[in-house]
């Protein structure tokens, strides 16, 4: 494992975007979601996508310096073409939207196609929740790798679910999850570490109970969480990501780019209810008995979003791990397109 | 078994709550509801609801001629003290602005305190993608009988949730179940069948493995479905039904109402995103390609709502069944309060 500070990684990554033609705001934008993806452990999120972003822009599939534009609008909703932008410049714009209006009418809806991966969910709906709002985002990926519930083969994409709100000194509360059992990227690492998975995270390509990561990329699929109930959010999530906005589904022919994400945001104002101080004092209170729970035998109680708060914390003050392998292919990368990676990795 | 018309229930219903001072609209609303989920075959949300809401009204917990009333507007939300009518009064009412609201503006959003037992929650979900909007539904429960994730003891109620969409022909669309690996009912249900219940659904009141019903009663607790993932339901389930709207959370003293229901409700006219005729065409697309994927040995592929669409259209046929003891209790009931019930069990 390499160590270095968030904020050499931050720079690093901005210098790298930057130089194949990012706007600099835009790159801060997309260094700053990937290196928060790995402060707070989301390490399947994060700085590796230095890499992988690089990538496509080179394909042509990431249009560095677009700018989203809405659609269609009501006081209360938008709906945002994406025109292949980085997918964190359309989800941060889709969100901004949302809680704008909702700041001005209580609630706002908005949503989002031609999208670009947009990385860790969280950190939009977590952005909404510091602006004092309780926010929820559900993201489809047109990519099938997911199984549906009593079915086999891939169907949909991990599809993940977001949601914060204000808790005071409880929070935030952060709910931040792929409707499958585990994200694809947690397999990948599983598998780059040489390690065994549980064998309720994935299939092999004959439906097969497996334990073995390498699996997943040989034609298995990943199941949802949770039975029937977490195969239900699968579909809410495609539904709202999808079918609401008119991005690809995990179900339509497979194109360019691999993996385009449909964006959709909910932002509440608790001002329309019983008020945003009252909110984020119950909210605390409930936390706060959460906390008081006597624990399972050898367990621990968390409130969603305190494990990675605490990981945030820890990685701050000690630094960011990164594989080598991963280290390597970034100042490789860094090399290329003529940036000195040594200049970012000095403590 | 007894097993008799839904109409006929419906009838039942509707006479035994006018019987008791409710105005008539309310009584068929509410007779409605639970002839409804009994139809659906959430028998443990059904017409046996007849004599535990009859209980209630005469405790004094229901006022059977209240109207809720909205007490915070705006444009797009709505807060509305339900002024401890039928549950099922008020949560029809909160879902109607909020359905009105996204009518007008593409998203609404409504809440309510003070609210009485709202019975199955995918009956409001339900009604409003019948208008054609997407709709959800977070109701908190104010009893505590679910345990958190790695936490022992009673903390919560069953916290459900519910969402619905129009699929065309493949639809409708419906999620509707409670935060908890099974719902309350259900394992009341197995004990009044003397039926063993599977391990990972309940524990005992010392936190132990458990396949006897009996001992939910007797201090053991419910668990949340999905281990983390569902965990993070149930709470999100809390913070938009209690700490929103203002209602009783699972942690706050015991009182009366035993299991007042906070409501939480957003609706959104696919108008304002891809379109009604796109989203309904788009959806029912998204769902054929679901049912044709291969099921698993000996399995079969359901989209979420089909198995209640299923037994609705079957027991709409050859009748609702009844356990002979919630009959029994049913015809005392109506006995009690003057009415004949051969009049509504005749074939």
């Amino acid at each position: 494992m390499i160590v270095l500070p968030a904020d050499r990684l931050r720079a690093l990554g901005t210098a790298i975007f930057s130089a194949q033609g990012a706007p600099r705001d835009k790159a801060e934008l997309v260094a700053d979601t990937l290196v928060e993806a790995s402060l707070t452990g989301h390490d399947s999120h994060g700085v590796r996508y230095f890499v992988r972003y690089s990538d496509r822009i080179r394909r042509g599939l990431v249009d560095v310096g677009a700018e989203p534009v809405v659609v269609k609008e009501t006081a209360s909703s938008a709906l945002v073409d994406g025109r292949w932008a980085f997918g964190q410049v359309t989800a941060l714009r889709v969100m901004e939207l949302a809680a704008e209006k909702a700041e001005a009418h209580v609630v706002g809806a908005a949503g989002a196609y031609n999208c670009n991966h947009v990385g860790r969910v969280g950190y939009y709906t977590a952005w909404a929740a510091r602006r004092g709002l309780v926010a929820m985002m559900f993201v489809n990926v047109g990519n099938q790798v997911v199984a549906i519930h009593g079915g086999l083969g891939r169907v949909f994409g991990t599809n993940p679910l977001s949601a914060a709100a204000p808790a005071g000194d409880a929070g935030p509360f952060l709910i931040d999850y792929a409707t499958s059992v585990v994200a694809q990227g947690k397999v990948t690492i599983a598998g780059a570490e040489n390690e065994r998975i549980p064998t309720h995270w994935t299939r092999d390509k004959l439906g097969r109970l497996t334990d073995d990561p390498g699996d997943l990329a040989d034609g298995g699929w990943l199941l949802p969480f949770g039975g029937h109930k977490g195969y239900c959010l699968q579909l809410l999530v495609e539904l709202m990501g999808a079918v609401m906005t008119g991005s690809r589904s995990g179900l339509d022919p497979v194109g360019e780019p691999p993996s385009p994400n449909g964006v959709f945001a909910v932002a509440i104002d608790p001002e329309g209810f019983v008020g945003r101080e009252a909110f984020k004092k119950r909210a605390e209170k409930v936390f706060q008995g959460v906390k008081t729970t006597t624990p399972e035998p050898g367990g621990r109680v968390l409130i969603p979003g305190e494990p990675e708060w605490e990981t945030r914390e820890r990685r701050l003050r000690e630094g960011v791990p990164l594989p080598e392998e991963t280290w390597r292919q970034i100042t490789e990368l860094a090399e290329e397109i003529g940036i000195d990676p040594r200049l970012y990795s000095a403590r």
